[in-house]
């Protein structure tokens, strides 16, 4: 069975968000499984997601949710896989329950916990995990990181000749 | 076998704020059992205790935790007996995030929060519960109730009559 | 008398939240009595209704109130039938000022606090209350989770089956 | 009856705190009434001092109350006496919840809100109310600022003068 | 020269928040002077407001501000003439900037803060404290508050006769 | 080589707020260079920018960044121009998280922090730092200074003649 | 060269938080390297240290800082191997400032943030991402876990049998 | 007349922080002016002070003040000299509002704000300002960051050889 990395939310409502991780994984070629799970709805397939993690030759799981944002560590309690945890913004505290919902995990049980939305870089926490032993993996990584990097210069000289006003009559 | 509440906490560190549950609960003469339950070092002793909660006859379960307070919530995801959540102030961002995780369950599994360390709480709202059908403990939350008052109104009679110097030289 | 829940909130502008909890109410066909009582604009008419609670055969109270959010705990504090809190969230300061004028009440008198704008959890929250001697509710609590369990499943198969892009291009 | 103004705080634990009103009053020959009452332990207690407030002569009210402090709220919704609210601060959320809990009233009902722990301030604004028309508060409340700015000019030079390594060594 | 109401705005940008202080005023045909002052842009200006107010009989000053909300802090810190401050919420830090600011008051000179947003409850404040002395006001104070009340209850009765779905239908 | 403030941004999604330093500085005939620098997706051109900073006679720097808001404070560790922060307000906790990152700097490398998108001030502070030495920048920021405040007076005098009601219809 | 994880903290007075990252690791005979860099202060040692943090066969790296917390962001910017945070909690803002800067990384630049303080599950998270390929790590995490599982039980069931009281005097 | 910081803080409580900047200045032989100045107590001795600085040489004034701390904010309106604010944490919302009321000042008028507590960093700016035209401040500056440099690099180099144990032993 092929390497792949679980993707799981609490909620539909997550998918615009959530999608950015797919969006990274497929550029990159990694398989991915996704899913709807809830801790709270579907205790029992949360449970059976965790136990089968492994067996389903998950290299890390990124799990989005948002106010008591509890599955990322509902799931790590089940599985030694590492479970990335992405709070998801929504109305409420600003986003400040999502975040410590996540991070805030007791010992003995982490949570690999990213920016709030922070989806893309959950995948590409994910894929610097397998590039651990995997050098093709660090290579696309090390392209990937350089095309960001181009990206930014390019940006900036392009600002820095047509000065701001031209600059932002161009990009509205 | 006889009416119980369920008492449980994520650490024995958080047993110098809930025994105060169990206190009130005592005064009252109502049965509880008391455990500590880690929603992610033992998901499965918590799932077990969700599991059998009604069939141990809990008609209220307590349950403090700290920081991303899963366990109420955890409990709540599999038993329909009502769950109430103490969240336990810690030394991180003012207990924000023991209240967040707690209060904030996505629609379907509701979780009655209390206040921060408010264990003395969660057993009234559990035997006030258990009054809606139950007349003698009504009755007893009546005396209860009217025994805070007149202690208030004694506390306030004390102080107006000697005066604050006075009261804070006697009361220290 | 009917059994009923008691629904409140300090202004018509919580309706469009509040409403919710109606909704879950007559979908389990349980009779609800609904009015607009201000703590502060109208105190007579908090306080007479706290005191009939028990006499209108209320099994439980549902209180939503928005900022200084005083409602439910005003009437919490003339009334042994529990009282459930739903801090609406405003514009201002995320909506800790709701949760927090709600939830942290002082030992003696609780109010069984649910998420900000959890109507939908604060009715369910009720019927648990009253399945705790009540089999009917209890089976229809039980219905009702299965029929979210199977909603969350459904949906995990179709986006697992369709696809992110599939899935959300019909789902907008 | 003399002009007095009134005195309250949620709990006896909050008397260190409030006593520094009386100080003030005392210093300025200004009676008051000191009592504890709790907005929720003794509400009819509340109900009736609010009511009885403009008969006994106040002319302002000073409420301390912690967490969710609706102390003052509830007062001010019963009576035309201007309620001065002083948010308790107690260990837990650095203090927002009984500011929040005090501060954001509902249109119609307010209560003026002074600094946390601000019981000197709610002293002094109270004063400055009775200044309205009182000449001979208004003269001691011009002495007493003139006081406090002769106090800040003397600390100053000392200071200044002495250097710092000195002023602390002499001030420790 | 008639009792007067001075208001005061740090920026023309709050006046939509600040006109409910005006129309409250007229309301009760109490005369108020509206001018735009900046503690930080017009500091001569805003001394000169506060030496002279109390000549120019105001008997209350309601000053609104947002962010580092020094204005009313700055008048209060040359007059005693009462001041109510008003904090505007901008789209930063939830209004906590705005609020901090004003509320937290060091001692000696207090401000009476009021809910975010609060112009309305800031000239009833301003009513309430010149009702002290002043029974005209007082009377119609206890004519507002009557009419209030009549509106939360008439409110109540129209929602509980035609229920939430009639009721939301005609008031959208 | 001129006299030059740099100006730099995390992304040009930022630019929308940091042109308004860009425009003071033009408004005072300032030469300013204009970057899109990122310190973590552009590290080594970050590092560059610092270490060149003095060479190209810049004087200060204003750096524009949000949510964890680096780029000042990796520009400031290594150089000795003083760098002055904007907090960019994001949709994601109220900005506080950008303000935090920004300003809480370790003993040793300040950051001179203005507000959440006060890119305006920013500039104005690097204007006030530069007319230190410069008699010519000082005697624009006074006429600066006093066009503001005349611009305050004329709002309010505008304002106080019309009255709210005309005001606000002719300046919607 | 054996493989390594990486352990830096800004200061030393991070190390009695930091040495329970070093603690879990020699628990596990896994090699560790043990540094006090700080990103402003040493910005070029930062720079170098994550240039050779694959070549020193570093599988992860833990950075603990405070406050401005940048340590991680800076390292991750210039190193493939997955970096972790530790936000350290300080006197200061409750520990948002340490969490907020530490977590809120922009896309493309992850930091795989932990609880605050929480330097325990750091180290146990660098193990989880070597067990993805590691057998034998992956056993004594199995190990691990389930000691932690019966320690909770044990004392859960001391607890149980002795009641609170008795369970209180013997553990204080 | 010699080259000066202004130091000023809100009372003399905040001394034990802000003897930080003196500390620094005195390291560098630069002359400053320590004062104790209250915005709110002492409005005109602020006013003069803000008005007299230019004269009295200074280049910048450092300005420590907490909770509602207008100090610097006051200050700045009044002169054209930098203003570095150091918000001090006080007990009450974690230092949220010294910070807040500091920062988040209105557009025209800066103030350059440190960490909270930060009076060292606040006398590196001032200098980092004043080394803009002064060689011999910024020779200085720049050993003063290489001794730090050292200084982390002769703790790192000591804690590496030792390990953790000895170096916690040894630097209890």
């Amino acid at each position: 069975m092929s390497k792949k990395i679980g993707i799981i939310m609490g909620s539909d409502s997550d998918l615009p968000i959530m999608k950015e991780a797919c969006e990274v994984l497929e550029e990159f070629k990694v398989d991915y499984d996704l899913q709807v799970i809830s801790a709270h709805r579907t205790p029992e397939v949360a449970r059976g997601y965790a136990l089968d993690a492994e067996n389903n030759n998950f290299k890390a799981i990124i799990a989005g949710a948002g106010k008591a944002a509890h599955l990322p560590g509902v799931i790590a309690a089940s599985t030694l896989v590492p479970v990335i945890g992405v709070p998801i913004r929504t109305s409420t505290l600003g986003g400040a329950d999502s975040l410590y919902s996540m991070v805030q995990m007791p010992g003995g049980i982490p949570v690999a916990t990213v920016a709030l939305n922070g989806a893309k870089n959950a995948a590409l926490l994910a894929l610097q995990m397998m590039a651990i032993e995997d050098q093709e993996i660090k290579d696309k990584l090390k392209t990937y990181r350089k095309s960001m990097r181009d990206e930014v210069i390019k940006t900036s000289n392009k600002l820095s000749k047509k000065g701001f006003k031209k600059y932002l009559q161009e990009n509205k």
